[in-house]
């Protein structure tokens, strides 16, 4: 079985442990769609928090209570950095963390497009899942900020992790999305899939950045595979993350009947991308044009996982078995 | 007073320690013209290990025991490169270490020189002497070594680290240097001096790199200051190093002696540089047209060192009081 799944961090990468051991042996490929939108240059290094938060988490070098970096972390880079009054100071910037954005930003400065690199990381890793960058074309997320009387953009991490999300969110722009393309692999993973998965990741930031790079929208909605969705936000709150800042800044209601109009149906809808909706227990929810479900969606240990991810690939018209 | 040093590595950096303890104060300004020719590019950052050795030595940093590098050291980046099976996997490069690279590598990326970065690297570590580097331009020693029934030239580090000098150098090359031109402030400092010195380091890819440098060895004819060297040999043998793998290479004994008469006369010969040469207690040597003086040479602390320093400025003409 071919299975696509758009993801971002730690929420996508969670979804993948358990997806992975629902379809284990050779007979099953997962290849995971990941949100580049977060990269960043930090001390000139170039650092691709998404892709290493999947590539540790199924790889085994998560640090599982952070839920992002290396287990056993060290902090000495960061520290001198911050010695010499390098800014930033506010980036978690792990010693062997370091390590592989050294590997990485030494490909790029030799050519290598992300997507290489990112293979080239993997072969230590040995995921389990086909990680493809989103795209192998720089595209940032930058978030519009209130500043002294006007506006000004600041890069989504700095947003993100030196203002946890706290200052208001007027929009977002995705710089260099307008002339991306998707990274090889991508549109042919999309095309061939018996199943197309969107992580319970951040609906805009995340997978709201992998639908805008040119052609990935277009690829969605004509897919024979079904394409289901689920949702990140439970109980009107989010699973993780500061997914509903996000959200409010795009006028999206944090809910999971907002987050599946937003997504929208394949079939009635100009724009949309979903077949089916994957909600959690108890919550009300009803998308025109989207067959909805609701099952414990909280992600709380792989096998809860697995089982979420079994009835989403059977929304998507797969029988798991 | 003003006095400029010649200076490699750990030799190098422990004589400043004790000029900068003889010559205290304001009053007096030391001025470090330092080898870059061991610099390289080691997974994809910029690499001084003269400068860093003099910088962290004179700012308090430095690893005492080994020398090099910096105190407290840890090494989570080095292992976890060699985990991605990154090349070259045999040089040091330490967690603290890597933070100053990083800053180094990220404002050379940007388009200062090396003496503009090594400034500001400087402006932290505050080393009361005046570091230099030879250069702003890349020059870079190779050595030839035996290969295949041929020969090649491998970069300086790669010898040196790898192999310990224990490869037979059949030459040296340094790259870059017929086009190389001294740092902004080298022939200034020079041309001001009221003593120019030798420290006891590496004859041949230390200080006999810094005299590759075009215009340097005729500064050093031309200033009015006198110009004394330290031999780094003592009783036929390196006081520390392998500095006797590189003088063979060049053809030259491993003797203050011959390391003196390699240096030459200012005065009588039409390329040397040397006013006087200080040697080690009970080391027979005679220099033509350069006044010999035999102190300890040892370097065993900070005031015997400093002792050195006042033999070797009293023998450039230089009363210290």
């Amino acid at each position: 079985m071919k299975v696509v799944v758009l993801v971002g961090g730690v929420g996508g990468a969670r979804f993948l442990v358990g997806l992975r051991a629902l379809l284990p042996g050779p007979e099953h490929e997962i290849t995971a769609v990941v949100n580049t939108g977060d990269d960043v240059w930090m001390h000139g290094l170039r650092v691709c928090p998404d892709l290493d938060t999947c590539m540790y988490t199924l790889g085994g070098g998560i640090d599982g209570e952070r839920g992002w970096g290396r287990a056993d972390e060290t902090w000495a880079v960061k520290e001198e950095l911050a010695a010499y009054g390098a800014d930033p100071t506010w980036f978690g910037l792990g010693d062997r963390d370091v390590a592989t954005h050294l590997v990485r930003t030494r490909m790029l400065r030799a050519g290598y497009p992300l997507s290489a690199v990112t293979e080239a990381l993997c072969h230590r890793w040995a995921p389990g899942v086909r990680l493809l960058p989103m795209s192998d074309d720089r595209v940032e997320t930058h978030v519009v900020v209130d500043a002294d009387g006007g506006e000004k953009a600041i890069h989504f991490q700095e947003w993100w992790v030196r203002h946890r999300a706290a200052l208001p969110a007027r929009s977002f722009a995705s710089v260099g999305a307008e002339t991306a393309t998707p990274a090889p692999g991508v549109l042919d993973a999309l095309a061939e899939a018996d199943a197309v998965l969107f992580a319970p990741s951040n609906p805009v930031v995340s997978v709201g950045t992998i639908l805008g790079v040119p052609g990935v929208r277009d690829a969605l909605r004509k897919t024979e595979a079904g394409v289901v969705g689920l949702s990140p936000i439970v109980g009107g709150k989010p699973l993780r993350g500061m997914a509903d800042a996000c959200l409010s800044a795009i006028g999206v209601e944090t809910s999971a009947e907002a987050v599946g109009r937003h997504y929208g149906s394949r079939k009635t809808t100009r724009n949309g991308v979903l077949d089916g909706w994957l909600v959690h227990t108890g919550d009300r929810c009803d998308v025109p044009g989207v067959a909805v479900r609701a099952v414990p969606l909280l992600m709380s240990d792989v096998d809860a996982t697995a089982a979420m991810a079994k009835v989403a690939l059977e929304l998507a018209g797969v029988d798991v078995g």
